[in-house]
């Protein structure tokens, strides 16, 4: 299903600036039991975005009502939602025409079949040889500019590898093509900054707060490929997957650790 | 005028990777006295990029019949044609599907009325506070990823402002939003390295071979504010544009100098 500024429609205008220049952002949501999770995590990351990239998304109330009629429609299919805002339809080149009206785009995608031995047995990782572009102005954000994203998610095909680990251009680790990622050494947390590069992802939010209310020691901090290999346990997040264990990165092998699980549980009552 | 896929048509589909993720590239030319100026060379540089991108991209004798196509509808109609590639539309997420086909758009625009003492006399520019995103891999090609140039080009909507000249995070001067950018000191011609960030623009690659062709000195350099400030000429390109010598610079004059109305006259001739 997909609804185009509410109305069922599956195609956009090639002059929409999401397609000319990826003037735009996205959030995708999980609907399960009913429910989307996390849903006003996402809509307020979604209006922070709107807001880092001058944005002027007025219909916040409407998309609300919009993604009510997609849960009534989808009933009890889980599915994942994606929204997309893009900055609308006009302006010559790069200069957007004042006071057009951004773009609304809701589509429901089958939610994808994981084997199940990843939530608890843990994933493969591999290092990804492209970079992360940096920039301060867009750092965190879940912006339409994912061509790093899919430049590195397309160098590998081998099912068995999960993620990939991306490198800013320092060689520090910044997340997974489509994951956040935290390591835990010493009975500490630890996750990587993201205040040059990567996307502040909602579960990686969900994961220091529990970790928090756990009384857990978690930082944010500069992390190299070393640091990550060196850890105790390694786990990976998003909206999608939830919290996957590492069980390998490149051949180094790792335990799904107790902290890990500390954390996966609580993450799971939270998503119920 | 729109073309998709060769057929009329100005609606896409929502699921295209280039409006998912700005998974692709474009190409803007100019249409004048019958004929696209500097085809081959936009061609080729399209073809690099899709390289550059690993978009398999087999379909350029279709895109020039359908450029044919275009030429004669226009007749002689001046315009800007600009050229679309997207890797195409399937994946869950990141990883495209593989063997999907590429999309391809072609569309026409009115050729922006410049005022003509833009050529003659000059414009003037200011510096941009949005800094450009840096990464090696796709510093050089013209992707769809441009919300930098977006964000910078927005910051002002004074007409007597004709550009903004853009930075990196290390201060560096690298290109204007929508054209590169070349000074002049002591008879000697500079424009930014584009090795991490930046459009290597067609006109910029023809003013450098002019420039050798008249035995001007010419250099890629690393470009400060400051230099850009102190340089005796000051002028900035693209293929719409051409060549329009630069009169100020956040109140600082510049004057039109006898190197820039060199470049300015071989190019002319070139485009003829």
């Amino acid at each position: 299903m997909i609804l185009l500024n509410g109305l069922p429609e599956d195609r956009i205008s090639v002059l929409d600036r999401g397609l000319q220049y990826g003037d735009g952002l996205f959030e995708t949501m999980v609907y399960r039991a009913n429910t989307i999770e996390f849903l006003d995590l996402h809509l307020s990351r979604l209006m922070l975005a709107c807001k880092r990239l001058n944005i002027e998304f007025e219909q916040i109330q409407v998309l609300k009502s919009e993604l009510d009629s997609v849960c009534k429609f989808l009933s009890d299919n889980n599915a994942v939602i994606k929204i997309i805002i893009t900055r609308g339809s006009g302006g010559r080149g790069y200069l957007a025409t004042t006071g057009i009206e951004p773009t609304r785009i809701i589509s429901t995608h089958e939610l994808p079949r994981y084997p199940t031995d990843n939530v608890n047995r843990g994933v493969k990782l591999r290092l990804c040889a492209h970079t992360l572009s940096e920039n301060v102005a867009l750092a965190g954000i879940k912006h339409l500019n994912r061509l790093d994203q899919v430049l590195a998610r397309n160098e590998w095909h081998d099912p068995d590898i999960a993620e990939g680990l991306m490198q800013n251009s320092a060689g520090n680790i910044i997340e997974g093509t489509m994951s956040n990622v935290f390591t835990v050494k010493d009975g500490r947390i630890f996750t990587p900054m993201l205040d040059r590069a990567g996307v502040a992802g909602i579960i990686r939010a969900k994961v220091i707060s529990l970790a928090i209310e756990q009384n857990l020691s978690i930082d944010e901090c500069t992390m190299t490929y070393d640091d990550v290999l060196s850890a105790d346990e390694v786990f990976i997040t998003n909206s999608v997957i939830g919290l996957w264990p590492v069980n390998a990165i490149s051949g180094k092998s790792f335990s799904v650790g107790p902290i890990t699980q500390t954390i996966q549980t609580a993450l799971q009552q939270a998503q119920k």
